[in-house]
């Protein structure tokens, strides 16, 4: 096991409800004026905007709309949403969304504190480490997509310039201080949009899981137990969207997946998530849908690295391969993969995707790896990228 | 699936060299004046305090030590730390040591700025529902023993009185603010002061595992994974005491057991642990040996309960039990969890405890129940534990 610090201190307050705690958390986190960041008109037509003014208000706490976060969140409204906090002299970030509305919140929160270009401390440009983000507004959070986890996690990606090339920010100050989780509001997601999520969850687990680190057998039973969770429970979601203990396991798996607790102590991956990102920034695809694409292919290209490790996957995970050597455990684990992301109507190749071959030294060439490679499982250099998104090509 | 808060803000610094970083994060959260309080000679002898004090004087902390925390931590050095932590002007209170030295620095710590007695917000004596803490000074942690999860946990417990009655003091404002966790530091550790700890993880587990709230799908997956990381990881401890993984995988393990993030959502149980004190209190044994003679005692009288939940318990956490009906399966599995308690060293009897059939009525009169009950998962009554007393008979 590798050394590791870790921390987590959000508050989490889940359950039926739990919205109406908001007000009061705002408060208890040193919020008095807070912009309420959201998306677009879901939030507004299902009720929960004005569950969550209504809560604001009850507990005092003035606020500034700011609407209109996209998915894949841009850089132009983290621009204007720092502009707002500092004109309106706000001193709270309130997130009502996923994973993008978050994840725009927590840029706006390190942006409005920060002297100078809040993009200079996104990485992925040029792979190089990140300055580590020490200083922002606190954030909250009203969670209504189980998927990035960005209710618990020390990230954001925000897709910069007019190219949308997707950037990472990071730091333990970007943790949101609170987070209301309330599984009814996942009741209503299309379920293409709730396939998307569970995918990503069980990324955010896979991503960490695929490590060359011996002796970290308690990370990998929990990584195991989220995901294989998130495969459970996808089924009876799928068969009925208002399962709320269905909503409230995989909503909580989703938080569990990326605050770091399935991931310490371990090399972690993570190129799966790189190399998706381009797709998503070309096509403008749901992110899970991309990761559905690239993930059995990546897999499909390093299992080989360490047959036991994927053989273990299989196994542990969907309980193939019992009784076959690590090799055959391995394919199998893949198939027992892709056999799950198509029966959740997800896509598993460029054509489903919508995304295109001929896009492929394109998107290469902005994943801008220069002379470095991607990866903590097996380094990949564009030669491998490139053989990965053929692999996609089905 | 139950609604819930939950919190863990605890930083956490795990690995080789951790203590190093003791000074400067009891600076990081606020100390500039720290109790350093420890129990008996294996710190000193280990080498362990003089780093830390190196650590704290290296960051220019100073410090008062008070050393002597029995396990099972008494009132009487509670009360002498509070008035030692006035009298200096202390403002953080440093635990070096295990979960006996941690729980008496919370201790410290809540009573220290608490205008009345601490014992004011100790239950157990009625099982009433105890006031919440809702101050504290800081306590750190510098852990020296897997076991009792204290320094995540937001309990601590103490014995009063010349009964020793144990009692709790409860709030996330006990939490500490970090925990400096090296596996090294537990390499020393005699096997049978190892084997107690993990009986207490597993135990810490075990109570939140057994309960009748339905569609907890994905903490039954967590509880389960450290379950069974404790049991695999005893194996490789106990063979090679030096064994770094092992160490750090039932070191974290014992962390993730009790700061409750195997427990959200769910009703829990605790009569084990409610029963077993009376054990520790009347004969100073381990917490953990306790344990191991009650917890088989009280799975045979409750399994009745809840079959398909031991059913579950026995497969996945043992292994036993496939192909059987469930209450075949749930005997089996309490069978291989006293197999296991067994193979450890651990006593399974109170002659092997040093217990005494006799003292059965005194110690079901000191639980004092009066019309109330014991546990979440099957509400005991004092007739209920004296029958499951009596199965510790043998």
């Amino acid at each position: 096991m590798n050394d590791f610090e870790f921390e987590s201190p959000t508050h989490f307050a889940f359950g039926r409800g739990a919205e109406r705690k908001t007000g009061a958390l705002v408060r208890a986190f040193g919020g008095t004026r807070a912009l309420l960041h959201f998306g677009g008109g879901s939030v507004k037509a299902n009720g929960v905007y004005d569950r969550v003014v209504a809560s604001l208000e009850e507990a005092g706490v003035p606020f500034v709309p700011l609407g209109g976060v996209q998915p894949n969140p841009r850089e132009a409204l983290v621009r204007e949403g720092i502009a707002l906090v500092r004109r309106e002299g706000l001193d709270f970030v309130l997130a009502v969304g996923g994973g993008s509305v978050i994840d725009s919140s927590k840029a706006i929160a390190f942006g409005a504190v920060y002297d100078g270009d809040f993009a200079d401390y996104t990485f992925g440009k040029d792979c190089k480490k990140p300055p580590i983000v020490s200083a922002a507004l606190p954030v909250g959070a009203v969670l209504t997509i189980a998927a990035a986890g960005s209710e618990g996690s020390c990230n954001c990606v925000i897709s910069l310039g007019p190219e949308n090339l997707k950037r990472t920010i990071t730091g333990d100050r970007l943790r949101p201080r609170f987070a209301v989780m309330n599984p009814e509001f996942t009741f209503t997601l299309p379920p293409y949009q709730t396939a998307c999520g569970l995918v990503d969850i069980f990324a955010h687990v896979a991503e960490r899981y695929f490590t060359q680190t011996e002796g970290v057998l308690v990370t990998d039973e929990l990584c195991e137990a989220v995901m294989r969770t998130v495969v459970a429970e996808s089924a009876a979601v799928m068969a009925n969207p208002r399962d709320y203990d269905a909503r409230a396991n995989i909503m909580w798996a989703g938080t569990v997946a990326h605050n770091n607790i399935c991931g310490v102590g371990r090399a972690q991956d993570w190129s799966s998530h790189g190399i998706e990102h381009e797709l998503s920034a070309l096509y403008d695809c749901a992110h899970g849908a991309g990761l559905a694409v690239v993930m059995p292919a990546w897999m499909t290209y390093v299992h080989k690295t360490d047959p036991a490790r994927f053989a273990r996957f299989a196994r542990n995970v969907f309980g193939v391969g019992r009784g076959e050597d690590d090799g055959a455990a391995a394919l199998a684990g893949i198939a027992a993969f892709r056999a799950w992301l198509k029966s959740r109507g997800l896509p598993l190749t460029f054509a489903e995707l919508g995304a295109k071959e001929e896009d492929i030294p394109l998107m290469v060439r902005t994943l801008n790896l220069g002379g470095n490679t991607l990866g903590g499982f097996r380094p990949l250099a564009e030669d491998d990228v490139t053989a990965i998104f053929r692999l996609c090509l089905g």
